[in-house]
């Protein structure tokens, strides 16, 4: 199979391409040779790290060197998203004679479908996710009284094990209204009180792979992240069971095959058949792998065809503004044309 | 005084411009009219927060509602470092009869010299960095066989209050060989010891804006960030006092009016008469505000000059590979002509 001639200064695309990335680098792949181009700071590991065939080039101006290099090719692909006018100009103008073909997710698109060996990595990042859940709902026991954003900041104690693994994302922890608001930040003064809903939205990377998970959890004094919740107030039990439905028959019926958009509409179809339609307002789920979010997306627009071997999360919810949020995430792989929780 | 008219999506470039700043957010500055742009989630907030005569728009897609804006517009300018040839090439669709004007650091510059108001919050950002660093002094007298990322992690609960602040960058606390390598990471392995020597860079962020401050010191069961430092190794002895007096007579000598090379020139010179000048490679210093690294730059290339309220670091250091690397930080704000220290 002939490669297309492309470039990406994107870590997570020089990585997946090569091997080895780093924020100051670029992975040119030429029809014949693959070139990594970092400066000295980053040859000698780059070295140790790249695949077989890639060359790394070290030079104190890189997109110079990637011109001296690319000179001769006719036609280079790159992400039109992710390359700035000031880069692209550059190239235009050192590069005379090539065509530069600007494609949005050019290198996204490679990385949709997940290999064995990255999938292994994904359930290796949400089984550790997981064992962080269970360390942090321990801990919010006997946290009654505590402010939400202190809870927020020990939960990335939990999730980094004290520094050895990096997040995926600045965790969610949410009290009651605040779990309503979709980006709210963590209040320096809402204190866990018992009867409190809490939400958390949290993933850590495992070897660059990233986790995601979501549970919302009833605090009484006693506290788990399990799936099971009872909460005192009936609507908010009644909301919890509708996510839960929405998000459980989402997992049991969608195969691939089907698009995204179709897969929104099962979630979407059991919260609008309860009355709550019009408080999902988000997509039901992101692919996810090198970055948190990539393709395939989940969402009422998304034609994307999906297939054995790409990785989501499935994570309905409702919000009822100034009261409280309620949403549950899980990664699925599809697997024998079925999901299969990760 | 007429304005440019312009755009940018940069989170401190809105901020600066209208009080209020969100990920997912055009300011659009026009000849008569400044509009900030953005979806559902965050119009309440921004009609909240921003500055009189900026009006707020809300729109599902930001960019067709910023070429329905500025559609009569003859001239528009824009960072090219900061859009990428997609958002450009709709731009250039949408506002057929427009000269969209790339030009690098377009907003940075406008944000070089500082209002005291600005100097206010970098002083009160310090002085708070400060306090960290003396609390996270405390920690290591005390942390005799800890592991570098330990320590690592734990300097993120002092530098944050525990999540009250955020940090300008991730800290770098590094022991002996580490404390030579520019890029770091902490490492999971080596142990704190007497004889040890320990560099810690770090900052956090108060309303916004960013606190730099970094001290090389010597553990030998006590420890203090403290300027005076006395090495067990003579010639340890002999780089540290060296940098320390390349930093001080930088800060001592450097004037308004100066260009940042000059001022490099300053403490690169000390270096240099020390023979260690082959192990000082990186720049001076850079300026800092809402960005970590903002205008002016303090290295040998830089032709900016240097006026009254510029606030940059100043950060000489030695570096030798495989043994331990001395860096001294301070930021400094150009006054009455001459560096005042924040």
């Amino acid at each position: 199979m002939s490669v297309n001639a492309h470039f990406t200064t994107d870590e997570n695309a020089q990585y997946f391409a090569c091997g080895y990335s780093c924020d100051h680098g670029i992975f040119l792949q030429l029809e014949d040779r693959a070139f990594f181009i970092t400066d000295a700071r980053y040859t000698l590991e780059a070295r140790q790290s790249v695949q077989a065939g890639v060359e790394v080039v070290e030079s104190a101006d890189l997109w110079t060197k990637a011109i001296e290099l690319a000179h001769k090719t006719p036609k280079l692909y790159f992400d039109k998203a992710q390359i700035s006018v000031q880069i692209y100009e550059r190239l235009a103008t050192g590069l005379g004679g090539c065509e530069l073909v600007g494609e949005i997710d050019y290198h996204r698109k490679q990385r949709i479908v997940k290999s064995e060996a990255e999938i292994a990595l994904l359930k290796r990042a949400q089984a550790l996710n997981v064992e962080a859940f269970e360390s942090f709902a321990r801990h919010v026991a006997s946290a009654q009284g505590h402010v939400e954003r202190a809870l927020q900041f020990k939960s990335k104690e939990f999730l980094t094990c004290s520094g050895a693994y990096d997040l995926s994302f600045e965790p969610i922890v949410a009290i009651n209204a605040n779990a309503a608001k979709p980006h709210a930040l963590p209040s320096p003064e809402v204190r866990l009180q018992k009867g409190d809903l809490l939400l958390a939205d949290m993933g850590i990377k495992y070897k660059r792979y990233c986790a995601d998970r979501t549970r919302t959890a009833f605090f009484d004094g006693e506290f788990s992240f399990e799936r099971t919740q009872y909460f005192k107030d009936k609507t908010l039990q009644k909301i919890y069971d509708v996510v839960r439905k929405a998000q459980e028959s989402t997992i049991e019926n969608l195969r691939a095959g089907m698009t995204g958009k179709e897969i929104d509409a099962i979630a979407r179809g059991v919260i609008a058949e309860s009355g709550y339609g019009e408080f999902f307002a988000h997509s039901t789920g992101h692919g996810i792998g090198l970055d948190i979010h990539e393709l395939p997306f989940i969402s009422p627009r998304s034609e994307t065809i999906i297939e054995e071997g790409m990785v989501f999360s499935v994570e309905p919810g409702i919000y009822i503004p100034g009261q409280y949020g309620v949403r549950i995430e899980d990664l699925v792989v599809v697997k024998h044309s079925r999901a299969e929780v990760l």
